[in-house]
């Protein structure tokens, strides 16, 4: 494939630009007999639509999902399942102006070098706004594997630039617009991105995403890991630079007695690992942390060149997220059903004759 | 795949337990007419080779490398390139008292769950042993991407514990044991190691890749972003448990306006983005660090619990490495430069008229 | 993949049913700055359209292609490519009696009992309305290989029933609606078609596709050699039980000297290989039939059972082609174009220090 | 993957030339706990093996199979098996002559206009000894269908030249050195092979394979349809040049109302479509034929042209098979299992929810 797909028995591919006629995809390896509405898939789509708080870029888009195969009767039918959302809110004209420009921090430079042509509307393909069709795809990854196997998917801002949580309080996430899980910042949050948005400039951020329910035994051996499928998934995201499973860079200065995870008759002790053994889960919890960048989108003026390589000095209007790192909390839960769905139907298939009951994770994989 | 098996024009399969027969492989799509040899191979089997110093297992292996197949007179043929190791000094009676065991933090849980069945011996498949065949394919992908493209992939380690590395000198790595860039921490390094030793434990490190002569537009969208693959090949190596690319978590406290690489007509002016903008390579370095865990087979008593579900206490006798990150180095190198040499051949093939030369990086892709 | 995607650099995914909301797919690899557009798609659409004669099915759909991304400004930019028909004059009512029924001959019974779930409406994905979306990918295909290498893909009805074409005169096959290169049957094929018609029953047929102005070097060895490949794509089109490449299987009774295509300095003196050597091409046309079965949609009376296992008797109303291998004629030129074009990026992925200018075939591949 | 692999989930890799030092292979995705030996592997290659009777090539090989990793204490673990033969009896200096010369009819030419090198030592890696390392991996395949599904393949020649079986008798095939069910043709056969062999020709051949025992179900939709992932694996075998599913090329001749399979209560009352319907199997036996080619390597002189496209005169010496299609028997069987083998895998990860015991056929997959 040449880039647009991931899974290989759950495999999603997407097309579409950010200001194209509309974003699209295909969800193939859904099993069949799963209950799925458009309703379903456009709760996660509208935790990640643009235009909802302050915070957020002011472009709106409804997102509207339609589900138009491979769902009849409210089931999925085992065929490939076509996915479409209009785009409605297009300016393209806000980006005339560069179009023979690179903005730096963007894919301008690299995508017009590589493909010779470039969509510079928005960012074309490169833009985040594809990940909207992930977001979807993932939402029946999600209600699968908590429907057959009570896995639950979840991720939440664990920093915003220096403001970090202190608790992981996951009843707080959904309970505020930066899906923060640390209710005693959220004040602080606001100010931070008042002063932020005031200055023109952006900021990074970091955000944690569990996996609950997981049943020991997914992830093949050597390169399929499911650390490392988890790690090239949440890597794909848009902005993200760093994924960490587990303690992830604190085990630099850990030692072996203090990282091993210690097993008694009752299960783990401990999760350092964040839920994998050479690769392969646990049953424990599936722990990753990703670091995204903040965005280049910026009204603070920044030096580059345009196609003719002549200097230019660019100032980002149009509309901007200050902080991708809150749109991407769904994104990120997205990337991590997908691949854990993926994992699940690889397991099954690859090793039907084991029976898992006889591990200390009830309720895994039949 | 069944997951021993990485790239798509460029793929890596391998075989092989800790204490098999033998450890091999297969190279699949190495273009026809570079020469190589087994001796080319050799030279960087011998940098991860175990049993070289006090800071390794001393456990003895030549890992002489033969090839197979896929090589005539001197050069490679464009087929298959078999290769193989034969393990020579297997202690597999050190693992009879394992049988029934799973020792904490390694992969004896999760593969004994998995599939029923397990090789214990040296933790089977799990072993990092396997990575010899990672780095022979890798060598050989380092050979082509310098030879006809003058990419050159070289790593070390820039942290041991809690000695970091204040400078980055390449030209000190090879002259130490540790493959460490600061020549004024080597005498701190020794110091650790032999307490460390005494003590019975052993220590997390981080290791920097670094891939210099990368041409503008390696990588695809979406999915399979340079950077994406580049954190699925890194973090399938064995112990690792963090991926960044540039200057990864440290950008969840920059901003846009300090992060954002800007452009004048000479070039970049910095590299925060670590060399890929939107997953697409940019002509600069790519720069990458992984964390590695301290290896979990150390002589202070764990707890654990055996097949029977009943508590034991581990010694983990054998021989093994206080410090997996040291030879990390070589199969860190051969895991970028064999999804560099995968998105070359991506590239070339997907998008043969563009002409890179109009980029700022001469001598690209033609 | 879980099935409904093909090609590994030129790779398309489709979705949809026959009676669904829509048809769809993606075409993911197309190199950028291909001129495109929707009109290029639509005349080989058209080819295949149904409604056209008094052969051919009676269900009318304009089968009118939408372009949704990887196209800006008339080229393509060398992402993926977003395509849509939508579904106009479904009847699905036409399909509640069997609802509970599996008809002979059709996919009815055996996605029923793969899925546990079946979208009955017109045999929902196993039907060839899907086969809409591959003829669009394919006339992408077969634009850029006519374009950039002077490939061109054609196909005719070489056979149908008792009807056999005694010449290829490929002038003729555009001017009727057998798409028949032997123009002397014609009359002979519309008596056939009606009494065929008058008698309830249908007619398998033979097709004959070729592409020509191949360069030698396509196809990889053992396993993806492009004849393989041929006959993956061929035998993946609804109804097709039987593939030949060159002569077939009338080499079972050849003779060695018979059989072999000798060589001079002036190419080679004859093409029974079908334009293939150990499954890469040599250049010579490439040369494939296939054998398309009669479809069971008849109203000849039938039994069958229904999903209680009761006997029925099955009289197939609806609309239907009484010789679907007419209608074959665009598919199966898309499935070679989308299989020669996989191989040729494929080829220039892998192989791209090879001069083939040496070789006698001028024009291949640069 | 760049062609020396087949399958998704019971992926098989070969390397190795026919004169190269070893071929050898790897078969990544067999569920852990088969009971295997190397034993179970020899039956089948030894059927294959050369230098056994006076109808096939006198270059004596053992091909004694060795596994290499991925068995252990007699079972299968799950990880990578490995799998090598030791060439003993090359006699490269039969190729000398014939460096620069492109045998007609062989890989020769289009190998070295592909990849510009060419390790012409009898075909290098497009010789069918290649086959020997499938037809190990084929042996494991057929070893898990039948144990565990009891599903069996099995493969014998239905017409060699003019000479057609009249019955398909299985109980012979293994009873002589034919592979021939209708033992009335033996006196026949052999009496047409010594003067095939006294004229220094070669004859094509039509080989017959069966699958038993399939459970509904296999096969995915569209692309990866099991007929079309069948015509891929058995046209993959060196010199097949068509392969059909049940009546094949008969159909182009057939009716509808002839051809479609009714269904009763107790089940299908015929098998027309050869075990498929839609690409799904159908729980019938899987029946398919292959066309073989007269090899090329006779003694009978050809015109041909060297590499500096200069005439020359072609005479094969060396060790060759007259009929192919002989040993090609064990090599379909093999095809046919690894395909079966990775579609079994792949619909138990993909549908596990389906009960197929409401299906007709009893014992299918859980």
């Amino acid at each position: 494939m040449a880039g647009n797909s991931i899974g290989r028995l759950f495999c999603v591919s997407t097309f579409g630009e950010s200001h194209g006629v509309a974003l699209g995809g295909v969800v193939d390896g859904c099993p069949a007999g799963l209950e799925i509405s458009e309703a379903d898939l456009q709760i996660d789509l509208d935790r990640r639509k643009p235009g909802q708080s302050r915070y957020t870029t002011q472009r709106r888009e409804d997102d509207q999902i339609k589900i138009l195969s491979g769902v009849f009767e409210g089931k999925t039918t085992g065929t490939s399942i076509g996915l479409l959302i209009e785009n409605t809110d297009q300016r393209s004209q806000d980006y005339g102006k560069i179009k023979d420009v690179f903005r730096p921090g963007h894919g301008d430079y690299s995508y017009w070098h590589k493909y010779g042509v470039r969509d510079y509307r928005g960012g074309g393909r490169s833009s985040a706004r594809e990940t909207a069709i992930r977001v979807a795809a993932g939402a029946i990854a999600k209600k699968y594997l908590k429907q057959y196997h009570g896995i639950e998917v979840k991720a939440c801002l664990s920093q915003l630039g220096p403001i970090k949580a202190e608790v992981i309080d996951w009843s707080e996430v959904e309970n505020n617009l930066f899906f923060f899980p640390d209710s005693s910042k959220l004040d602080a949050l606001d100010e931070y991105m008042r002063e932020l948005k005031k200055s023109g400039d952006s900021i990074g951020a970091k955000v944690l995403v569990v996996a609950t329910g997981v049943p020991v035994g997914l992830g093949e051996p050597v390169f399929d890991r499911l650390d490392a499928e988890i790690a090239h998934s949440l890597m794909s995201i848009n902005a993200v630079k760093g994924v960490e499973i587990g303690d992830g860079f604190a085990v630099v200065e850990q030692k072996g007695s203090e990282h091993r995870d210690e097993l008694t008759p009752q299960g783990f002790t401990s999760n350092h690992a964040g839920g994998t053994l050479a690769g392969i889960s646990t049953g424990q919890d599936i722990i990753a942390s990703i670091a995204l960048k903040p965005t280049s989108s910026i009204t603070i003026p920044g030096n580059s060149i345009n196609t003719s390589n002549e200097s230019v000095e660019m100032i980002t209007k149009g509309r901007h997220d200050p902080c991708v790192g809150i749109r991407a909390i769904p994104i990120a839960e997205a990337m991590l059903a997908i691949t854990l769905m993926d994992h699940l139907l690889r397991q099954r298939g690859q090793n039907p004759h084991v029976n898992l009951a006889h591990g200390p994770i009830p309720g895994s994989i039949k």
